[in-house]
Order: structure tokens, then sequence, then C-alpha cells
């Protein structure tokens, strides 16, 4: 029997949306370059027919390629590790299969998942950014390519990609999901992050991967939302600052309880410290690569690597400290809220030279909770822009159900 | 020139070590069994004497067989992964070779430094366990074999077995020193930890891989040391009592204060919470191999993750929320302390059929702050005992520095 694809039996088959994906990547592969390695359509047909019954049943999943999958390559986006094998599924992927999920292939990265784009162009304008590091897991998704993809987000690589590509992102709280075979930049914050059309697409990767249960729908009264400008609202352009205006006040009418949080000291240096944490630990990450194939890193990432040589490990030590009052202060006023809206990006996609800048991201990855990126309209340029659900460690569900309120409230 | 093997040229030089070292191996490891693989003689002469110059500057190097390295297999202590080659090394084991470091080997360790016992024996008695689950690690020191060995930590495994095989051993804090290309347990808690002979060769290590500058000896005067016998006192058997009571007094009379410390509420519960962190996060970490590979784990191990998969989502978030108090109320009850002195094993190692109690490791390895242990004395059966000093996160040097001073004063 084909697995259906949704809660209920009424939309497509996971049968009819392969087809259909497999269709959009021969149409739009050639311009948005979101794949480094797919698996053969008559397999992966075989696959979703014979997918195992689960919260993933027959969904397809694009991989970020610093993620180890058993059965294509994974590269990293570096040529140091080009043809690399693992032979292993990293532990994500494995939990996916489990659920039901079936891998369609391996999605573009920048190197290492740090800063050096990729090929990959954004579906909706193709000189513009997917956005980075996980730029095509959220192209994919995007263009309709895939159902499911997973990224990883240090600073801003699963939040911002799919603010840019109007989609929804998760990135859930560190360490629910297992990191075990993903490549490291900096462990204090790397999380293994989705993308998907939908919430509850999102919801239902979070249960396979966490066993959570992926929350009933709630009602927008019975929420009660903080609008969180952060300190580092003034990098916001217009476009996000209409975004976070027009959610607002459309959680307001649907009912929600919706109340201007003022900014938390404690977080006042949250984004200085998460910069020094990742400088830090991605220069000690990559010792081998620098020592043995340092040729064959980009000057760009050997600059970035160098700058963490010059963090200083009392640097460090104050930054960490710096984060966990972060945390501590976040948890305080977080009390009470079931989430934060707050901007996921500083506006439309930037012209592809770069993937964008993470700064209405890196304090939340820091802090550990989950962020959740839904579309809040479209900028002054047509492009798509997403705003920011953040919420306490381990309450990952409430933010899920608050996202999806705030999506149904935005398209009501 | 011939490095020498310390701060002066007085001891032996790394070459006459090497020499010492080969030939203990040709005489105990028989009996020993701590090593997995190993260097060719040959490579390793050539290597100590070309070592670069560094705080580890031909110091050998023995690494725990879950940690990669580019040129011996890596096998986890699992048959899944018999005969692989990682190809590349571990971010620590390249820091190390950086600093002049040359790896000798690899060293036993129990199936994925869980519990299943490997064939190491302990070099004071080859019916005892030395130890895990960095096992051959602890005991490639204790015999003479190599200079300094790389563990890993996620409950006790590197105390416990530095204890159990008299040398000194060391978890520094929390992502101090990088994960990459270590097999992970559970990443909430898994730290690489060292074993060496003496204090200062752990702090040269810590150095080396962190850029935390060895510390200055420290007068025994200077330090504030509290005696914390934890909730988990009555496991320790009169062994460790004494031990505890052995170091206490030698600190007293070497001039530093030394102040009994009331049990923490916040940590009441802490055990609790590491254990099921622990096996909620090992579940899901090995979902890989449970999935491709079931039968080839142990069934003590697949016994192990079935009991994660119990723990469930609610209860995993609750006792990471109990961690985030637990560490807290530390931070408050360690201000104006340097170390706490604390039991660091049960007792003696017991009989070879397990790996011994980490009751007095795993509260400590949550709280994610540095933990020592020095040999406090023989055991009633002639055996080794270590007593622990545990300090807040991102105060290794402080720790190391009354280690080395609770070290003088106990040979003293």
């Amino acid at each position: 029997m084909d697995p259906t694809t949704g809660p209920d039996a009424t939309g497509p088959t996971a049968t009819e949306r392969l087809e259909d994906e497999l269709a959009r990547i021969d149409q739009l592969e050639a311009r948005v370059r979101a794949w480094v390695a797919r698996a053969e359509p008559a397999s992966l047909r075989d696959a979703v027919h014979a997918a195992p019954a689960g919260p993933l049943q027959g969904f397809t999943l694009g991989v970020k390629d610093v993620i180890d999958t058993a059965e294509l390559p994974t590269e990293r986006g570096s040529p140091i590790y080009r043809g690399r094998r693992a032979g292993v599924d990293a532990a994500c992927v494995a939990l996916a299969r489990r659920a039901g999920a079936v891998v369609s292939g391996k999605t573009a990265t920048t190197e290492f998942a740090v800063l050096t784009p990729t090929h990959t162009t954004n579906p909706h304008d193709e000189t513009r950014t997917p956005g980075g590091s996980s730029s095509g897991s959220a192209a994919a998704v995007a263009a309709g390519m895939v159902r499911i993809a997973f990224g990883t987000q240090t600073a801003g690589s699963v939040i911002r990609p799919a603010a840019f590509c109007g989609v929804a992102g998760f990135k859930p709280t560190y360490h629910a999901v297992p990191v075990t075979n993903v490549n490291p930049v900096a462990a204090s914050l790397d999380t293994v992050g989705y993308f998907a059309t939908t919430v509850a697409d999102l919801a239902a990767v979070h249960q396979a991967l966490t066993g959570v249960a992926a929350p009933a729908a709630v009602a927008a009264v019975a929420l009660r939302i903080g609008v969180y400008r952060s300190h580092e609202w003034a990098a916001a352009d217009e476009d996000t600052v209409a975004g976070i205006e027009r959610a607002a006040a459309a959680l307001r009418r649907a009912g929600a309880t919706v109340l201007d949080v003022p900014l938390v000291d404690a977080l006042a240096d949250a984004s200085r410290d998460a910069t020094a944490i990742m400088l830090s630990e991605a220069a000690r990450s990559f010792a081998w690569e620098r020592a043995a194939h340092e040729e064959q890193l980009s000057r760009g990432l050997r600059s970035l690597l160098a700058q963490g040589d010059l963090v200083g490990a009392e640097a460090y030590a104050d930054a960490q400290r710096g984060a966990v009052l972060a945390r501590n202060g976040f948890d305080a006023a977080m009390t009470g809220f079931d989430a934060w809206l707050t901007p996921a990006v500083v506006g439309e996609a930037p012209p592809i030279a770069t993937t964008g800048d993470p700064v209405f991201c890196r304090v939340w990855t820091m802090l550990g909770g989950p962020a959740l990126t839904v579309p809040s309209g479209p900028g002054r340029g047509g492009l798509p822009v997403g705003v920011q659900l953040v919420g306490a460690r381990w309450a990952d569900a409430r933010v899920l159900a608050a996202g999806a309120a705030l999506d149904a409230a935005l398209a009501g």
C-alpha cells in the first residue's frame, strides 16, 4: 500500500509527491544547484513505496553534506573530503529512516558549514543567496524538490536560509537531537535543524528524532507571546521590521496575548560571547585539517580560524561564563511566555556573493533553546522574509505549537 | 638534538624514556593487554627524535580507541568497526602532535566506551580491573609503557581507571577540548581526558589542547579546599574514607585552608539526572549501529540502550533542567574555593568481571567542571586508591595547581 503523506489521507500520496519532486529537480536543479549527490530515481521510488510506518513514512529527506550517510558521499563542502564515503548514517539520519523517511540525496553546504558560499542559488531569484550554511537544504525544500531536509546551525545556518528561501525552519534545543557523525564546527553551539514547508512537518521530524509528541493544535487565544526586538534590532531593515509588526498584529487579531519584552540586560554581550566561543572552538576543532591540508582550506576559512587562534583561553572561558549568565537571564525573562517573536534575518536575501548575516540567530543558538522561523510575507523586492519564534530550552513543543498558530494567523 | 622531557634537562631524554617504554611493553604487555594497535618501534624512534618543539615535545601518547587517528585503525571496541581506518586525526590528537607528542598506539576501550570490559588487566594485579572505559590508557601509563594517554569520560571513564591504576587523571572542563572525531556516547557529557604519572604532565597536555598556561606552583598555604563527601558518600569503602582523611590531613599540614562543605541540596538528584541524560542520549546516538548491526552489539549494551529508550522525552527534558539547576547550585557553593576534595572511586579496583562503579564521578561529569584524581596511597589490599579534586567550570588551572599541591603534600 502506498503510504500517505499527512495526518489524513486527503493529500497526495508519497509516491505522487516523489514524482512531482523528481520533475522539479529535472526542471529547476540546473539553476538552483541544491544537490551534491542524489539517489537514483528508481531506488527512491522503491524506497518510498516500501517505507516503514512511522511519523515520517514516505517523507523524502535531503541531508546537508556535513551529515554522514551510509550510501552517498559526504564531502563537507571541502576538497579535502572529495569522494569521502562515511559508510555509516549519522544518528539523526538513522532515526529519520527508522521513522519512515527516505534519503533523496545530499544537499550543498558552504565549506565545512562555515562561510564560503556554495554554488546554490535562491529558488526565488538566482542572483540572491539561499543563505548558508545549509544552503542546499533550504533551497531544495523551497523548490519543491524534497519534502524535508536536515541542516546544521552553529550561528544562523538553519534559520537564516529558511527565512531567505521562504520555508519553515527549526533549530531544536541544543543536544535534543544527537550530533553523532555530524561534522562539528563548534561543539558548544552545533545543532541539527530541519526545513519543511509546514510547521506540522517540522513537528513530525522533531518527534521522529526526539520522541517529543507533535503538539496538538493550540488556539492562539491560549498563547502568551513576547515581542523581543533584541540588542541587534538596529540591524533589521524595513522588511524585517514590517514582518515583526505584521506577525505581532496577526497574533493579536487571532486572540493571543502579545506583549513587548524589554531588552534583557543579561543578553547585552551575548552576541560577542557567541562569536568568541564559535571562533575559538572552530580553530581547534579543525586542527587536523589545518595541520594536514591547510592549502585546501579557503582563504576565508583560514582567516576565520586564525581569528579563533587569537581568542585566547581566558577570553574563551570568559565567553563561556558569559553564556551561562545569559542562559540564566533568558530563562528568567522567558518565564510565563510560550515564545518570543524576534527577527530571523536582516531582510531579504542579499546577492549571491555572501550567505547573509546571522546577526539575529547567533544569540539564540548560544542560549540553546528552540528557534523556529516561518515566512512573514514578502519584502519590498518581492522576496521572502521570515520572522523567528524562540523559547526556553526543552520547550520545543510549545514553540512549534506557537509557530503553527502564527503561521495560521499570518495566512488568515 | 634529542628533546628533553621536562621543564629542565635533568630527567631522562625522550629517547631514553621511549626505550624504557618499549622494554616495558615487551615485558608486560602479554599480561596487561593495554594496546589494540601500536606504531612500529623504528618509526616511533624517528618520530620522537624529530618531534617538533612544544609543551609535549617527545611525549609518547596512547590514544583510546574511540578517538580517531590517521595512521592506525580505530575500532571503538566493537566488531562493527573491526579494521576501520579513520584516515584523519581527531582534533585532540592533531593538537597534541602539533605540541610535539608522538602517538605510540591505540589503547583498549570497553565496547564503545560504555561498560562491556575489554581484555586489559590492572598492572598492579591481573585479577583486577584497570577500570573503564579508558582501560588501556590508564593501564599503559601505569605500566610505564607510555608517558601520557587520552581517554574519554561520560560517567567516570577517566577518573575511575586512573584511580584504580594508581596514576593521575584529568577530565577538563566540558568542551574545553574539542571532541571532533571522538566517537560520542552522550554529547551532553562526553569529555576527552588525560592520564599521566604526574600532575605536571597533565598540565602540559592541557596547555597543548586548550592554550591554558600550565599553572605556576601554588603554595598550599594559599589554597582553600572544601571536603565534599557528597550524596553518594555511603558507597565509599574504608579505603576511600581513609584516603579522603589522609588527603585532607596532608593539605592541612601543608598549610592549606581545608573546610568541610555541607551537602549541596541542588546536587541531591544529580546522579539520577546524569544517568537519565546518559541513557537517553546514548540510545539515540547509536541509532545507526542499532539499526544496521544490532546483532554485533553486546547483550549488555543492547540492554543499556533499551533502558535509554524508556527514559522518554519528558524525563530527558526534566533531567536536563535538573542539570541546569545543579550547575547553578554548584557554582554558588564552590565560590571562594579553589577545589573540593571528594572520593574518586568506591575503593580498590574490583575483580576483572566489571570495570567498577562510576558513582563518585558521574555528577561531576554532568556539572562540567574540571576533575582530577591523584593517588592517595594504597588500600587494605595494597592496591592503589585515588581521591578526586573538582572545581568550577573553566577553573582548570586552579584545580591542576591544587592537585600538584595535594600530590606534594601526600608525598611529604
